[in-house]
């Protein structure tokens, strides 16, 4: 657990005034130049202060030849150095009092021996400095609310989200990162916990925890060694805002315990998931589920019970939700006799079995019977939300709009499957998304969403 | 089965000479607009005819009051009439010598009762009119090679695809349709059986097989009473063409299976899996892994065996590789020591642990370091096939033409996983899909196509 200090610490390093780059370079294909170019299309408005003995200038920033050579306050230095630079420069950060760093570097822990030798140095030296260090061995950080991207990808923010992470790899980070892009999932911080020599996930967990634009906190671990310290911390958490959890490693899982030595959670796959689940998070299978999961949690309101009613066009894509369904533990339910009637007096004319999911058939192309039909089902007392599949149509209409204006009137949480190519979602996406309607693609993605805001709902209440 | 004369009526289906809309109508929110619509937008060449009693031109068609009216062979009929005027219909087409009609209306045997009379009426008038009947209650059929496009969905088609696609849910073909598309897998034929009133998915398949064009035949089922045939028949399809098959309604399927009278396959989804594997039929159990699968197999050569390699720029994305391929048969095994060699030689300066999967850290950036390890990595005798593994970054190339050329020299199959959004994936995939390089965007597909190809490869060797 970090102590009031160390938080404050650590929300500079996320909230910076200024950021050093050390080893900052001016060849393209370097990390060091990545990670400026990362700073600077980031939209951070704070200094930037490029570190390089030599250069004068690099991308437009003057370069200072050492921290030390700073005037003014640095309160998160990028390390881009090697492994053995990287444990010297925790000395220079500590006399400039530099709040937090990043090692990118590796050469630590992973590589066994000497590698896990340095990296205690390291953490050693970054402790004395009372630095707080990410990593070694990372990606970086992002905080998208301060336009901060401190990692070395290059990539445009966006405010606004509600979105955070922890990720152990920077890959699975990017993996997350690119899928929630396509989304239209925004990140509000990602942080990748690399090496871990220092920070671990709780730390992590506990900045999320009490940062106030974070809403919903997704994971991805491949193995730790105070893993009885996350839950306990994640058992509280998910008192207040959901956490979702992607664990790496199953097949190989049991060679990678028998590496460890707390034994508090060595153990199959199983285990690890019965003790996320028994502590409350949200235990995910692929970073997929993670998103589709974490995106409704982000948008929708919670239903009050795990009883579904689809509405389609088309009975086909139904099936293949209602079997996802089934396996996630939601329930599809049979209609009010009330609900019966006002649905029979829409299809007077039109050859349609009345049941849940209700295939409404061509009806379900004209975008306001369609909406008359989802009005109806979310006024059944007995669903708790509504999956509103569609399939793009050039020449039909989605109502977007009722839908937003119906899961508003009705209390309950509208997901939408819309059967489209990519190309042809954006405008419908983005117009529910920012209604509270989360929206997806695919029918696994669909029914992880709306299992996911079930599986919370339950949790809460 | 279908007899040669069948046989080749249903192929002048697939590729008419001339097509009439029977119900074509001005009413652009109407099936029989959308329709006639399809056919000019697909590109196709032959005679287009709209049929209706009133009209004198529609989209610029000259309209014939009655098919008798229409000088000239008529091969396909597409039949956009309701229930009842769609029977009798039939007889007008068997007048005509019409070889094949699409019937789209539903209100048959989905509805019970009077329904299930009617389609026996309907299915009773087309085979004594000798009109091969697709339906009814179909969304209609596609064949891009012939620029046909008989749905009630006006979308482009392209050609050169050899990837065929039986349906029983027009709604599950869009799926599916609309995932190809985005995936790049170009489809030949498309046929959506509907209710199968008289023909069933044999005969389509029994069509398929014996198309040139068709190199992969994909199967959507919710449930057939000739499920018999269609498994003896597939098995002897796999010999020459794989035959992907995703079965739907596995949580109601007792109910389901307790409506229907043969017994041959009644049974839990367990007992369908079982069966279809045992005929060498590939089970998938989504739209997505469907659609994998078959790209892979319409792309890539086939692997001698089940020994993957993995070449990744970042470790995590192969942790989560790794567990998807194990529980899909595939295995990593240690690279030869030859292989080991060269690799140091190459990582010398490099902190990097030298293994399957093969994380080249930054090395793995460098487009041409990139394709030297990939060269490496494919001389060694123990792998089968590589998964190649980029992360999207403005800064890297990525060396599509050279992967193409090592997958020609040495033989083997090599599957990209390009970590990436949506946006920036089009040119790298189209490269490499162009050269037989499967790309994928989720390591789950990823590992479904590869998987896919030491599925085939196992049942044919």
């Amino acid at each position: 657990m970090l102590d009031k200090e160390q938080l404050e610490r650590l929300d500079l390093a996320f909230n910076p005034r200024s950021v050093a780059i050390l080893g900052a370079t001016k060849e393209p294909d370097r990390v060091g130049y990545s990670i400026l170019e990362s700073v600077l299309r980031g939209g951070y408005e704070g200094r930037v202060v490029p570190i390089h003995p030599r250069h004068q200038e690099i991308l437009g920033q003057k370069v200072f030849a050492r921290l030390d050579d700073v005037d003014g306050p640095v309160d998160l230095a990028i390390v881009a150095l090697n492994e053995r630079a990287s444990v010297e420069a925790m000395d220079e950060c500590g006399q400039h009092d530099v709040k937090g760093a990043i090692c990118v570097a590796g050469g630590y822990k992973e590589m066994g021996g000497e590698g896990e030798a340095l990296q205690a140095r390291l953490a050693e030296a970054a402790v004395r400095n009372r630095v707080m260090l990410v990593g070694p061995n990372t990606l970086g950080l992002i905080n998208a609310q301060a336009g901060l991207n401190a990692s070395f990808w290059p990539t445009e923010l966006h405010r606004g989200g509600v979105f955070s992470l922890i990720t152990q790899s920077g890959g699975v980070g990017q993996m997350i990162g690119f899928k929630a892009q396509d989304e239209g999932l925004v990140i509000n911080k990602w942080v990748g916990v690399g090496n871990r020599a220092a920070l671990d996930f709780d730390d992590f967990l506990q900045y999320l925890a009490q940062d106030p634009t974070t809403k919903v906190i997704a994971v991805f671990m491949e193995g730790t060694e105070s893993a009885r310290r996350f839950v306990q911390l994640a058992g509280e958490v998910v008192k207040r805002k959901p956490v979702v959890i992607l664990k790496g490693g199953k097949a190989e899982l049991s060679q990678l315990c028998a590496q460890t030595h707390t034994g508090s959670m060595a153990g199959s796959p199983k285990v690890y998931h019965d003790v996320f689940e028994q502590f409350g998070l949200i235990v995910v299978d692929s970073v997929d589920e993670m998103v589709s999961v974490s995106k409704a949690l982000a948008l929708a309101p919670l239903p009050r019970g795990n009883r579904v009613a689809i509405l389609t066009p088309s009975a086909g894509p139904s099936i293949l939700l209602v079997d996802l369904l089934d396996s996630l533990g939601c329930v599809l339910v049979p209609f009010a006799s009330e609900t019966m009637e006002r649905l029979e007096g829409l299809f007077r004319d039109v050859p349609v079995v009345l049941k849940n999911p209700l295939d409404a058939a061509a009806v379900g192309y004209s975008g306001d019977l369609y909406a008359q039909l989802a009005d109806i089902v979310l006024a059944d007392v007995g669903v708790d939300l509504l999956i509103a599949v569609s399939i793009d149509h050039k020449n039909r209409r989605f109502p977007s709009g009722e839908l937003i204006e119906l899961s508003r009137k009705h209390g309950k949480p509208v997901v939408v499957y819309y059967i489209s190519d990519v190309e042809h979602v954006h405008k419908h996406r983005e117009a529910c998304q920012a209604g509270g309607i989360p929206f997806y693609l695919s029918a696994e993605e669909t029914a992880w969403g709306a299992a996911g805001l079930v599986r919370y709902a339950r949790l809460r209440s």
